[in-house]
């Protein structure tokens, strides 16, 4: 998959691009499998619930499963990845979400990029996210909702709350922005929530303020976000690095398959 | 505004009917210009936020403020109740929610009926909800969402919950529909939330179920919601009933106004 010129356009223009049906739906089942696959691996990378025992996101899958480790080099997904960004881009996080039914919490308005500069002392915003819909996002799940345009305002909060949860894990809650800085940003901005059937992709700038409402729905909302950097821009951690599920540590430049992910693991497995 | 046959049958239908943009903009102006001085009226028909001190709601507005008194009774909101109902109806209940910017609770799933059979005993579900938008309402603002034709499933949930807060209000969450029961109800119905510009209206079934998501915008969204119900299903209460802002007194039938709420003041005043 190519991006068009118009597209890329978009994406400076706005902070991020929706991509429908990217993949279809015997590679959304078999991503779906993999997932669950990987909820069943015991370790720290299985995030779940404060109250019960649902999952609520699991880290660096494509470290254990095959279908991550092609999906994260498809050449929908890193093609476009590098005429966004730059040729050498590697995996600094990969996390797959799963909002669970009838709540999930609630995300505070934030840019990643705060968190990153913040846990990982990264240098500088040059990543790119692709978010990957497990299941079909619509406006009762949970959408992430985007202020277009707003990566181009740079850090609008710089630095965390005093009242950070911990120092290790960053919590949207501890770069939130200030309510008058966002009611100045939708003011001039507002707000608009990609939506689409699962298999869609959205790139999307670790500038831009997003955030994103419970889901309302009965089911889960299952969203991957693979985050890509230059290999340029390493952490550079001052004390104790975060873990490797959290922070990718492997940043050899990506190779882009040459065909989609599925096609080469059968090929890989015939 | 006379309903047409066919809004009467989608409201029978559905269990909820949009009008759009029914009042205009100076009328909306007016009624938001009351609910600013109807917050500074003191007394507990004024509810405040747990945190802060920003106001959730004020019942009970139109015994203070003529434009809701007008209101009520014009032409728009109660000509459609009568239709939708029966000739005499007097309101049970008035209350405002100014869902307030970035959060306002979020509504867990029920239906309104649950709460009044429990709360005033009244003996059939012989209510019909006027809701007026005060200000826009989009996809980010916590919109009302409903599962379409649920009123026609009876009281899905019968009892309230176990650990309910307290004996005298009721919340919500007492009759919170399970969750199995909700994800049958919307696998069968689905789920619609109705937006549109300030001054629209929606009327809606008082067993229809439905929630609300948190506010994700930086605005209030403030929603005025009058519930008209038959003069002779009244509130039969068995210890101490709820206080009269909560449920009001007046039973006598409610006359429409042969004009627009602010002509009729207006003319009143001249």
């Amino acid at each position: 998959m190519r991006l068009t010129e118009e597209q890329i356009t978009r994406y400076h223009e706005d902070g991020f691009l929706l991509v429908e049906s990217a993949l279809d739906e015997q590679e959304v089942e078999r991503l779906r499998a993999a997932f669950l696959r990987d909820c069943e691996v015991p370790g720290p990378q299985v995030i779940r619930e404060e109250s019960g025992d649902r999952v609520r996101a699991v880290y660096a899958s494509h470290h254990r499963q095959p279908e991550y480790a092609g999906l994260i080099r498809d050449p929908r997904v890193l093609g476009p990845v590098r005429r966004l960004l730059t040729d050498d881009v590697y995996v600094y996080q990969f996390k797959i979400n799963a909002k669970p039914a009838f709540g999930g919490e609630k995300w505070s308005w934030h840019q990643d990029y705060a968190a990153w500069r913040i846990a990982d002392r990264l240098p500088a915003p040059s990543q790119v996210n692709v978010a990957v819909f497990l299941d079909t996002v619509d406006e009762f799940n949970g959408p992430v909702i985007f202020l277009p345009g707003s990566h181009r305002s740079g850090l609008v909060r710089d630095g965390r709350s005093a009242e950070a949860k911990s120092a290790q894990h960053l919590d949207p809650d501890d770069i939130a922005l200030a309510p008058e800085q966002l009611s100045a940003l939708v003011a001039e901005r507002g707000m608009v929530s990609p939506k689409g059937p699962a298999g869609s992709l959205v790139f999307f700038s670790p500038e831009i303020v997003h955030g994103s409402a419970p889901n309302m729905s009965p089911f889960p909302r299952r969203l991957l976000i693979t985050t890509y950097n230059d290999t340029s821009n390493l952490p550079r951690w001052a004390g104790e690095p975060r873990p490797d599920y959290v922070v990718c540590r492997d940043n050899e430049p990506l190779r882009v398959l040459d065909v989609p992910f599925l096609q080469a693991l059968e090929g890989a497995n015939a």
